[in-house]
């Protein structure tokens, strides 16, 4: 414990010598419209933050890095990127791992600690989302963080084998300067919290772009009710894929319909199916290993709402876990554990390719246009563009 | 030779005594409207035929078995179903296997030979789709076929492990009378011929429902021209999924808003997502096996376009191939392989989506009103409606 | 109900005129000595019956089918094969399903139902083990035995996706002549019983051929005891993989100090590794799916202590289940369940890999010299000569 | 370029400050008995060096990290760890990847990148193995190393998804106090070299502990002859597996025979089957991404040779890849590859899992006593006892 604490202030001590400046605070309720209030419509009912959070126990933290303009300077900047920690049991996550599956669309991305998931059916500690070149330092911070929070493992061990996925910023950010820090990663765990959830340019999503448009992060939420129970589906996504062309909002090819003005559409990136999309997929129904390894598949239906084709590049990585069964890793006993039928995930499924589609035009809606390294520019979805398109297509719900 | 010939009579005996009358051609050019035809806009171009045969090589047959009206008696009928055939390199499909990859979305089906697909990465052989209780016998026929037709492997034996998919036809089907004998695969396979192909109400889709509406075969195609080469993607669809309420056409909710008289809706099986669909993807770009199970994956993607969810009941397993690189499963030398590089699938992913967004459409377009046991009915998509509700959302191509 | 009955009347009337005499009995407590009695020594601790059966609800049907000698008339014979059924809960097992998870080590072979046991978790009625070629009539006899005996699914129907499995007897039996009829898998089924198992020619295994010498059907057991509970593991193999030079047995090269007066390895198939082996593990450990598939991956393992290389012609393919948490597969509520955590699970690989080492070697030391198509000839392991090898190397247990 | 020499320069000075003495030189011709001198029988032929480094242009590189006695005091030491880098093709490995497969026989434990060489087929970059903690580090420094050293990619961007694997040194290490720094990995990759490769403490492997006795790392190959030509296997791993019961050496129960003075088997470790073994193929066969999975895929029946039986705490972790086809990575143009079909394998296949037997009996008979935190013990494997072993069973071969 001394020692975490040590690290804890050499942290703090090495940031206050950073130049850059970092925001903390998250999850302060976001007052920007969504994806719903521009009049996009959904299917299905979200929660009532229509967000991740509104799967109980789910914490959310942001550590978002902007510094520096102009011309690329590799260790200086500009700075554009972050850390994401999503928490499935608040600062309990990692004594308390939840069932959890992975899977990949496309993968052409990393998401580690993935083999362990797969194997065991549970993830350990949180899910962290970051840059392609930061992965590592975010990694080893996890381990850190286990070692001064959580307990040791049956043998007396602290370890573990941390879930940290990323996407590519390097068309804003400085990310060969590899500017976040394990500090940032720790912040980012440290600050989670429930309600209402930053989107847009923040925490792993600041420098990202999707469908030809600012990216980042979104989320979004259904309710379900069940025979069985009342049940809540939570999405968070990382958003960094796709290309302008393919882009559907509401079945609607939104992308070929929005001219824009100073086209990030110019740049080679544009051309290719490059960038990524992470997600994230909550439940508080009782699903185990196995079916949330379904529940991950299901994203890859919402993306294609979305008229994503996955391109060669892009590394579509999705991970689903459900707080269900808590105490269900206890390694002292046998134990007893609660199961949705496979029968019943219909709605479970439906609710997630459901989130997907609106967390990820949720991104979209929250991200600001920005400029990075080199004067990069990248436009946002323009939101009044975006209605008109929506109403030529009587598609409009508002 | 002799003890196929022997087989070939016996079968055509057996036949004889069938009360079944069953329909051997195939490949008419199709008079009746197709998806384009009623205006309904897909992205991408099509080769000429817009099916699955515009893959040089590749070649399709159909049994169609219907027989029978009325009460239900287990092994006299009603009788609707079927098999098709899909031949990659038509006649000489044993002998020059094509490489392969597949995938399961959602595995509440059966592909059988999947395993050796997947380790061998090649596909000996026809891929064969027919109803869920007659897996068997078909899969044992292609045996059969090869004994009769295809060379001894290097061992000096006879055998292979066939493709054999499925979907339940049980609603409109006497699916426990076991009506699906070998001779109607032999013939599927015999009669498989290039040129246009058969959709709708045939072959292994001829009793099948998808999206609350007719199901059956369908197939489409996109043409892509890169700097490597021209290349065809074609892709064939047994379309038995999904339920009224998720069907998206062009991303509109169709399905929605469209009221039928005498509503297949009122059977439980149109609440929950049952049936199934198997799509096969062809192509004569020089993909390798491991590639092919990423063209298999992007088969959901277009799902998705059209608002499947994939539930739990429905067994949606895709297999992708490759007619280029002939020979490659020599078995006596090294041998040489062309390879399109991961960074130029691209196009190739693309029009695999798109094709497979459109093929399920055709199907359902080219299906017509069926009854089938104890009077159940299932009526065919009205194209009327269709333009009406495209027109609607100002979706209508003409 | 009653077209059932009429059914398996059919089937009786058919198998009277066949020329095939088939034995029906088995599980008659045998005679015959097995590896253990011969002195080899083995890891861990067996159940009474040291088979598959140890693991309670268990039971084995063999039905074996010999007939004919001399020279090959397809169609006619010589036969030397059959089918093997296990059902996990015995007759119950189609209204109860198992979890399972199931893995394949090289697939050059056949098993159908597995993409449905890794998507649901589950396994569904029975296992059958058959020759290559009679993989679909077993198969779809099986939804003929649920159509008669199971309950229909929820939405009122009777179907099933068997698991249905095999290895090649070509060398030994009349493969091409397809002697395997539905209503011999029926009576495997049908008297599938606890109790001691056969081994050796029997069932599924009777043509088979395993490292060099006469293969076949062997089990064994383990008994486990740990602080959650006492759990038995049983294994049952029908096997027919391998090559004489690799095969060891108690860590002995068995293979190369057994000369062999009529060698079977004068043909060419005895140089390469074709042939396969398929294998069963049951457990009554409350085990969930994804930890049985983690069982299945332990067989890979007792395999590589007995000197397997997996060749590329050999379809080894493993199914694991756990008889625990009966009523699991229960439809229409939230199910309770059992799990033994994943830190307990040593011993239980433990018992895999040692049931599945010993298995093997009760296989080949019960099966005896078999002659069968055109006078071909493979002889059984020679007892005494395994005892004198055990000996030169001090592993000679007695 | 700049930038990377600057990140080098204070990579070095950060070093300077460093208490701990770092060991660079590697490859020396090593002097100690290996396995096969002590008279421990093997199948098949070695190389001329019998390691990894016996396929043409596969270089090795060590940093060993010890320093440190006695107490353990997190982030001072004692320490007992280090960095092992294989380089597929030397200094060209990013700029021409390498077909690749990958499995894991059980996932408790990390190999980054795994997702990217599943989906692309291709290894770009080394292969690097480190301990638990440190996976991050150095995963982050190969990134820098790329950005140093490497090309940008077709979209003018130096980014990569390196493979790090790890094992955990927490019983003699200090391992919470994240002693590898990136420029240990820089260092392992930069002195890589061919030639012969040391084994035991070293590299990766300096804290290992294996089936009782100290561990680390150990190589093997074997030459192969075929008809289509002359191919070699090596295999190197970092093994840290199993328990001492479990431990077969030529197939003798050699762990059981050794009594051991000081016993690591006092320790709760050595009873449960904690640790992990990664293990690196390589070949200069030709063989494609889908064929390098099936070679994965045979390792663990080495480790079954050895008498693991993977438990519920071992990472065993594989990876395999081919030199041959240089250039098949190219973005460009349509490559032309080589492919060894199928059926020639078997050999391929044997060699793959002789050499993967020996190499960990190599890493044993390598490893040296070694005494880390706490004053923690492990003794190294006693050579003249595991000669009077094997005498005893006749199983020496010298």
């Amino acid at each position: 414990m001394i020692r975490a604490k040590l690290f804890r202030v050499l942290a703090i001590l090495l940031c206050t010598f950073s130049a850059i400046s970092w925001a903390v605070g998250q999850n302060n309720a976001p007052t920007k419209p969504r994806a719903r209030d521009l009049g996009v419509p959904f299917d299905g009912t979200p929660g009532p933050l229509n967000a991740i959070t509104d799967v109980s126990g789910v914490t959310v933290g942001h550590t978002t890095l902007i510094s520096g303009e102009g011309k690329l300077q590799v260790g200086k900047g500009p700075v554009r990127t972050g850390v994401t920690a999503v928490l499935p049991r608040g600062k309990d996550s990692m004594n308390n791992p939840v069932f959890a599956g992975w899977w990949s669309l496309n993968g052409n991305g990393e998401m580690t600690g993935t083999t362990w998931v797969e194997e065991s059916g549970f993830l350990e500690g949180p899910v962290m989302i970051t840059n392609t070149h930061s992965v590592g330092v975010v990694r080893d911070a996890v381990i850190q963080w286990r070692v001064a929070h959580g307990q040791p493992d049956p043998t007396g061990y602290w370890w573990s084998l941390p879930v940290v996925a990323e996407t590519f910023d390097g068309w804003l950010n400085d990310i060969n300067g590899f500017h976040v820090k394990a500090e940032h990663a720790l912040n980012a765990i440290d600050t989670a919290a429930p309600g209402a959830v930053q989107e847009g340019n923040v925490g792993g999503g600041t420098g990202m772009i999707c469908n030809g448009f600012k990216g980042g992060i979104g989320t979004a939420s259904r309710k379900i009710e069940t025979k069985e129970g009342s049940y809540t589906v939570g999405v968070l996504v990382q958003c960094n894929y796709g290309t302008k062309d393919n882009l559907r909002i509401a079945g609607i090819p939104v992308g070929r319909e929005v001219a824009t003005e100073a086209p990030y559409a110019s740049t080679s990136l544009v051309n290719d199916d490059h960038g990524s999309i992470i997600v994230i997929v909550a439940t508080d129904a009782p699903l185990v290993a196995h079916q949330l390894k379904r529940l991950a598949r299901r994203v890859s239906l919402g993306l294609g709402r979305n008229g994503s084709i996955s391109g060669n590049g892009s590394g579509d990585i999705f991970i689903a876990f459900s707080t269900a069964n808590s105490g269900a890793a206890a390694t002292d006993h046998v134990v007893e554990l609660k199961m949705l039928p496979n029968d019943k995930l219909g709605p479970v499924f439906a609710a997630t390719v459901q989130a997907t589609e609106e967390a990820i035009i949720n991104a979209m809606v929250a991200a600001e246009t920005m400029t990075g390294i080199e004067n990069h520019k990248v436009i946002a979805l323009p939101h009044e563009k975006l209605r008109q398109v929506l109403k030529k297509y009587n598609r409009l719900a508002q």
